[in-house]
């Protein structure tokens, strides 16, 4: 794992010789009269080509960005390579720059208003209703925002189930998001974690029994659509079915949905699991810069209007009517997920999900024919495998490793070429770390599935 | 009070002429198959203008912004007035426009850094780093992030405080923002709301009382540095003193310091009261978008490290060493911070903040010499003053306004003139209001003191 450069004194850190550089031309800077515009703009231009040269792979030579004009022009030729994190890094927002020279702020309630007069209450409400359609629910029957990112839709998603059910307890499985479990402690709310199935979806079977055992508090249940490693899709359908099974009446549960990457993905296949509001479902929430691409972290949740209207009047005697987490809020945000929905249309984010899911195919079928282990869930982007034995390479292409197993997410920045280039390397870097064969590969059947394992017991 | 433009299917909510045409302009292209974007660029453009319209006072005549040049040019020329909002719009990130081409995240803890490679966390440690020297606490114990803007750095620090004293009951004053009684709320606290003083800051007296009446619980106290509507700065000194002869010893209490605009300002004004972590405070934050100007809502939290170890230890369960309240977080804001700290140097900051307390002092002499009721606390720069009859005019100058009570903030970007123009209106129009004298205007002596009323009763 790649390690931030942090100041020395704070020991147990180790910078890598890039930002230990990076750093220094930092530092090296005398405060206390201001510096000059033109030394800090040769900071940023250096920063900036070390972002490029950091993530280029597989161009023989090194560049050098002189001017802003030459990093535009190497950014939009090259491939910024992040293998193994789901955010989109094709965009090109030129269009918003102006907007740059405004602090815009959206705080509150974008449907109470605010009395700032730079905001873009508009561009959020625009977005916010597509989402609402996107999931079902009718202009007049929900309230959302535009959030910080994933982490706050699920912040706020839970404080309305807590708020619903003071005493509930939060359901979720072993495969979530860490920020579940972080929320759970901030919230002081009783958290029961339910297993998983090999697939990273929850397990109904497990989940059931433990309603069972706690039938008497009404139950908050987090769902992940899908999961951060392997994209597995929690079944909204059959957890409603258990529900109902255990007598959990309307009235007694409530489902968020962390849709953080493949909520925004599957209404655009076909067959794939829906998400929407005419199921018994409280909240769900998306990532902006994840399938959508946006230079900053941000995200949307949209939940039952009803819900914040109790939670309003529980709100009143602290005398704001801001039922958001953060209090100022990004104008910017809401602009970029604007322009992102309108330049692609419906049509271009069903062509960019088909191109996704049709790379990671690829990526899937090149190792596992090659003898790699390797899994892909229906419907996800996110393909599975041995984890590499060279920390170095799996640095190099930015994966995300957990225990044995590492993932590619192919995003829209992922074309053919990156995934040959990634898949040879890896194919002849494994067989080096097997010494030809004469290692043997670890079972990952548990990870990923007996089928889909390559060891000597499942191969 | 300005309404936000919602769905006309939002019953209850009304828009602004300006805000239904602009939002007919979002709403009338067709998605499906994606917006040219010349189209959404004469969006934005025709946004950016409205901006500046919506925002240019004493200007006989309608600018039209026809290409971003231009629009460059008007913003630079012409004063963005919000008078109303603690938010520096008097700034210039051009160099860092570049960046914009990037998803840059910061996710996690900055010193424990994430394999993201496009990230900019030695921006964030440098920032961080600044202000733990402001500060007063060794690089080697303190712990801190860049976090999405004030009420992220009071969630953070309330969970320290909490996370240190699980029974401890919340303290803070009536005038303290809005987020404090929220977060209170999220976090399953017993908070108590002590009194405050007519300056706004916290009545020690009653503090006092209070805890002497919940002596048997941990104290954790927020303190406003200074407060929202009046600029109060909450007594540190007085309040540690006041502990102390509860027999509230150091393991028994945790001080966070909610220092959004003015904790910025004070460190800059002589005999002004003194932050500092030399003291026995447990947190710090400031609001990176309000003194030092940022396009986006960001902030600086900083506590000790030893807390954030112990949280740490306490989170390991979870598998995450993410400590931070959003998990995502902007690679952007902590390098416009690092921008402004360096452009302006220490020196430069002194001369803003000098700059900003003189023009207060001078709308206040101007407003006083006018026998309107008008308040400014010390080392503040928040005039505070009889509240508007007429919304209107209070909207088109963007004042928060309270009860009968409105403020003007003094930011970088209000100029003399600004204030001439601004004090010029209001005492024609409160002349207009009053009926030359017939009406008398309502006492505010309770808001602002007596000796700053002109109420019949106390001039």
């Amino acid at each position: 794992m790649e390690e931030a450069c942090i100041p020395s004194t704070h020991a147990s850190k180790q910078c890598s010789g890039k930002e230990e550089k990076q750093r220094d031309i930092i530092e090296d800077m005398k405060l206390a009269s201001g510096e000059p515009e033109p030394i800090l703009a040769s900071v940023i231009n250096h920063y900036a080509q070390t972002l490029i040269q950091h993530n280029i792979r597989n161009l023989g030579r090194n560049y050098y960005v002189i001017s802003y004009l030459c990093l535009i022009s190497l950014h939009n030729k090259l491939h910024i390579c992040i293998a193994g994190y789901p955010i989109n890094q094709n965009f090109n927002y030129d269009a918003l720059l102006p907007l740059l020279h405004f602090h815009l702020n959206n705080a509150g309630d974008p449907f109470f208003g605010n009395s700032l007069s730079l905001s873009s209450i508009p561009f959020e409400v625009f977005v916010l209703d597509w989402f609402a359609n996107l999931w079902d629910i009718e202009k007049t029957k929900y309230w959302g925002y535009v959030t910080t990112g994933g982490t706050e839709g699920n912040l706020h998603g839970l404080l309305v189930g807590r708020e619903q059910f003071p005493d509930g307890i939060l359901y979720t499985s072993q495969d979530s998001h860490y920020s579940i479990f972080k929320i759970a402690r901030m919230y002081r709310m009783k958290c029961v974690k339910v297993n998983s199935l090999v697939s990273g979806e929850i397990d109904c079977v497990h989940l059931k029994t433990l309603l069972l055992a706690h039938k008497h508090n009404p139950a908050i249940i987090n769902l992940n659509i899908g999961t951060t490693m392997k994209g597995g899709i929690d079944n909204l359908d059959l957890v409603i079915e258990v529900l109902k099974e255990c007598d959990f009446t309307r009235d007694r549960f409530y489902i968020h949905c962390d849709g953080a990457l493949s909520g925004m993905m599957l209404p655009f296949q076909n067959g794939a699991p829906k998400i929407s509001f005419k199921k018994s479902i409280g909240s769900v929430t998306i990532s902006g810069h994840k399938f959508l691409g946006c230079p900053i972290p941000c995200g949307v949740v949209i939940t039952r209007l009803k819900y914040i209207k109790k939670l309003s009047r529980n709100v009143e005697y602290i005398a704001s009517r801001d039922i958001t987490i953060t209090g100022s809020r990004s104008g910017h945000s809401p602009i970029f997920l604007w322009y992102a929905l309108k330049v692609k249309g419906l049509i271009g984010l069903q062509n960019e999900v088909h191109k996704c899911i049709m790379l990671a195919h690829y990526l899937k079928n090149r190792l596992r024919d090659a003898g790699i282990a390797a899994m892909l869930n229906d419907f996800s982007n996110i393909v599975v495998f041995e984890r590499p034995l060279d920390d170095d390479f799996a640095l190099r292409w930015s994966l995300a490793c957990k225990g044995n197993i590492a993932h590619v997410v192919v995003m829209q920045h992922v074309t053919i070429e990156m995934l040959d280039s990634f898949a040879r390397e890896y194919i002849q870097k494994r067989s080096i770390w097997l010494k030809g064969g004469e290692i043997q590969p670890p079972c990952i059947a548990n990870d990923i599935g007996a089928e889909n394992c390559v060891c000597s017991l499942h191969k």
